[in-house]
């Protein structure tokens, strides 16, 4: 099967984590410009979107910072903003592909994070907690940095597909599915998830304050 | 003495760590709810207060987490979300309930947390502080996340309640008292100055900025 | 050369700690102050300036926070609270000298973050980044909690100060510099670069939404 091809397989896992941090400090950026941040406030709220979330997981799990043994993150995080310094309207000429490459990131980053926290001998359950942390925190730390509600809390599915993602994996492999097809599988799926529901703006149920009339209908 | 049977304060203290963790997740959430977040969105707030004072102490001690060892938080923050979605009207008509739990939490989590500094090593101002962010460091996450100013730095006592019952648990036991009467006084110290403050509407003063005129009588 | 005397660096960098901690911890509580925070929101807001980059930078690397085992930072931060609380004339009147102290603490703590990292083992692109951490991440964590936006994002030059300076210091290191020279020339550069920034309000060049008209001169 050419998906076990070891190096076809680290070459691939090269790019799409490339791609995903890019698009993960291009999301940060985006949203810094938005409020008018200067260049150092952008910078750190992309590089936020693009470790946030690693960092969390290894700090919980005691282990170093993943971007401290690998300058490519800083590196990645400074090219991001010079693209968004130099073409605004490059930037958003091409915002399909950061959508595409934002939720391939969302896949990887979350079946990373599930690998590394079963790698160092936690339950399951704890593993899909800190794949959805490493997918999903960065943004909760974007979001509180410019002083806004973090988008991930009322927006479409998107926590949920890395979630969902998580649960699946945990399923494959104790039904006994190799790794690679498992890791394949949750990858896609977590994909899937991700652009049915920005396709069709498909979004959980919204929770509803004590004193509000019922008014479920125009939400 | 009755208090010092291992078998019943192992039942009270998981009855009580049962109550003030549901508590304070029904606490993220309701206050998610206000802010029309959605179910994920809920379950992340009410998580974070269950967990997050103890997961910053835990961090800051270098220890795991101690919510990762035990399932227990995690499946009671979906029920307290269950409830939530299930019955607003109950959740409502149950408030004081609420309130009296989490006054429950905030005496045993600071506790807890004294405790587990103390066993590390650590001198007591050290554990003091530590009690304190075990009780309400969650709660100021969540009101970061909700993007709102956190309520424990302009309304009623409540972290100073945590603060106080530390000092005391330090003064008893320099005092000579025996541990498990320290525990029961700091509990009910911590529980009574909570509930005094909120019956009598008893604040902090508060802090005024530089160029206001003196108005300290209509505060 | 007098700066290597060894009890006089010593007394020197004792007393600028003391007026770097000071001035942080003056800058959250006056920042409270203008949100009517309590006495305790004060003290949590001004301790979190004082200590909040240096606990990030030290949980980063795994080690011990720095004030766990020295309570002058607990003191230092009430008595600043005691001088708010008792004079704000006196608060506003010295504001020349908390910007000089805050200057001298982003200075001293921006370096004392650089040899911490080094002496661990880390690569210096990390040190340099730790080095910003210490000295202003207790300002961003300030603001988050005041429910503002962290105004080092958006106003005169600060952090990049400090990104310049370990710069330097890794430049100066690197051409054979001595020690202690190097210290204090990227003391004093820091220091510069803040003064002049304040005095001619020099910022950095701000990013803009993708879909706003051009209008960089307004700015």
């Amino acid at each position: 099967m050419p998906y076990t091809d070891p190096q076809l397989v680290h070459t691939l896992q090269v790019i799409l984590e490339f791609l995903g941090t890019f698009a993960f400090a291009i999301s940060g950026i985006r949203h810094a410009a938005q409020k008018h941040f200067d260049w150092f406030g952008g910078y750190v709220c992309g590089f936020a979107v693009a470790i946030g979330g690693g960092t969390i997981r290894d700090t919980m799990l005691g282990v170093r910072p993943f971007w401290m043994t690998d300058i490519m993150y800083v590196l990645c995080t400074a090219l991001a903003l010079l693209l968004v310094i130099l073409s605004r309207k490059w930037i958003r000429r091409l915002r399909n592909a950061w959508f595409v490459f934002d939720t391939l990131g969302l896949a990887l980053f979350t079946i990373a994070g599930i690998q590394k926290t079963i790698a160092l001998g936690h339950p399951f359950w704890v593993a899909v907690i800190m794949g959805c942390i490493t997918g999903v925190a960065g943004g909760v730390i974007r979001d509180v940095l410019l002083n806004n509600v973090p988008v991930i809390f009322h927006k479409e599915i998107y926590a949920m597909a890395s979630v969902a993602g998580g649960l699946l994996y945990w399923v494959l492999l104790a039904l006994g599915l190799p790794l690679p097809l498992t890791v394949v599988v949750t990858f896609l799926t977590i994909c899937i998830i991700r652009f049915i529901a920005v396709g069709y703006h498909i979004s959980l149920p919204t929770l509803h304050g004590e004193n509000e009339k019922k008014r479920e209908k125009r939400h």
